[in-house]
């Protein structure tokens, strides 16, 4: 802590920023990643092994954000709107969340089979996130805006396509499940894969509001 | 969006956002109006008709949010304080994506029989978002206090009558159905309208916040 | 509320707002405290009179968090950022509705036998929400950081602890229980009480907010 109170006296502020939200996106993709190989892993105990390191990728994702907040309450001058730099750090954080999550109940509920829906939402996710490191690397310099704008509505349309995937993986379920505990335990799962895409917008949204503002 | 922006230079700034709210509210109690006209449909697909049609408001109303948050980040100047419009848009997005979650699990869960107290939610939810809009209008010209505070007092009562509408409803669920699959459609269907109707007391408090700043 | 207004006058900014985040946390130590006492009640109607009590703190609750946001609202100077006013008031609400959400499916559900689990998390929310409202009157005077810096880290503590009582119980419930009906009110209960813990989090971290700003 101290450390890096005196080597952010050396460090241009944005660079702080800047290089936390990057290893905050680093983080999340090498979550999403787990959580793809661990939707696919077929042998409960190397699935565990993956639990395990998206639990642990979710303890330095909180350390990062706090180290976030730190940052935005220590300075005055920061490289964006404060309650912008605010909501990408909580919403980055949200998708950390949901995917620990979703990965927290395959192992709690002791899930069987592991559905298509369910890697394919990972899949979309993986996607998500990748964009999502891609786009807060382009914030650095704003000249890229083309790219940026692609970015952010490719995020958009992959919630969308994962809106879809859910609504009917949920129609099935309610038509084919007949153990109302399995139901409950896939829908649950499934509800919260849902919801981490829906958090990867929400980032998608903050990124465009700081594009409009300095443009 | 080029349109827009020349608009934009003709027009005050508070016109730009009075307008988008009234289009918000007005697109609000569309959908409510669909929403109770749904509920009450015994034909299976006419009632499909009703749930494309929230679908499609809910879209409108999405575009409606996204014109309110980029008009926010073009402008320094807005006739209230940034976070209290930032907030308002929000929260008349939670309505419409709450009631078109509700209408969304009709359909998916392929209800066979809609029941009394979804009826009711979704009429008390259509006069508050009615009572809402007209306070949006009242917003324009702060002279007329006595009528905007009425109307918020109202929503709130509202929203405690829908509670206990709502409190009885799960009761009554969880006494009377055995078949758990159905209790779960039903329980989730009643929490998504009831949310909606908190959702409309949070756009009441807002209302209020800005009513007391500016008086 | 004119009575309220003119009083105003006459105490500093500073007292008004500790004044109300005081009262706010000492009745979230009373509502907490009645949460306990309904959890380890074995008699139906008693408990039910302990539910009335939670339902009135709630509404007290509910009363200083508009009071504090009128505040907010009419007040230009604060003693800290608004922003983090208005977060340290949602949280504590948020505490409040999470344990009055608990306490009233206990009763809507018509729960015949309560948890070791249920319990052991109403422990740790009475002591979370103690160790809250002694950090609160330390923030009056920011010279003792070592104490509410220690309070803070307890209160995540109780946090982790709570997540992990809440994982177990959770596996627990699904490896055991067959009823679905039964495993839903559970699963609910234990999750708003679970909820109620992260809410906890989030008052000791906008607490660590405004030491930081202020140090």
């Amino acid at each position: 802590m101290n450390l890096n109170k005196i080597f952010s006296f050396f460090v241009p502020k944005d660079k702080v920023f800047f290089n936390l939200f990057d290893r905050a996106s680093t983080n999340l993709v090498e979550t999403a990643v787990a959580l793809k190989s661990m939707l696919n892993e077929p042998n409960k105990e190397v699935r565990s092994t993956y639990i395990k390191k998206i639990s642990d990728l979710e303890h330095v994702g909180d350390e990062l954000t706090h180290e976030l907040f730190t940052e935005l309450s220590s300075n005055f001058i920061t490289p964006f709107d404060r309650e912008d730099i605010h909501y990408l750090a909580t919403s980055l954080d949200d998708i950390n969340d949901y995917i620990f999550a979703s990965a927290k109940r395959v192992d709690l509920y002791n899930i069987d089979k592991v559905t298509a829906p369910m890697i394919r939402l990972s899949e979309l996710l993986e996607e998500s996130v990748m964009l999502i490191h891609k786009s807060i690397t382009l914030l650095k310099n704003l000249d890229n805006y083309t790219l940026l704008r692609e970015n952010l509505v490719k995020i958009n349309s992959l919630e969308n396509h994962a809106d879809d995937i859910f609504n009917l993986a949920i129609a099935d379920l309610f038509n084919h499940e007949k153990d109302a505990i399995n139901l409950i335990k896939h829908q649950e799962i499934l509800q919260h894969l849902e919801t981490a895409t829906d958090k990867c917008e929400d980032v998608a949204n903050v990124i465009e509001t700081i594009m409009i503002k300095n443009s």
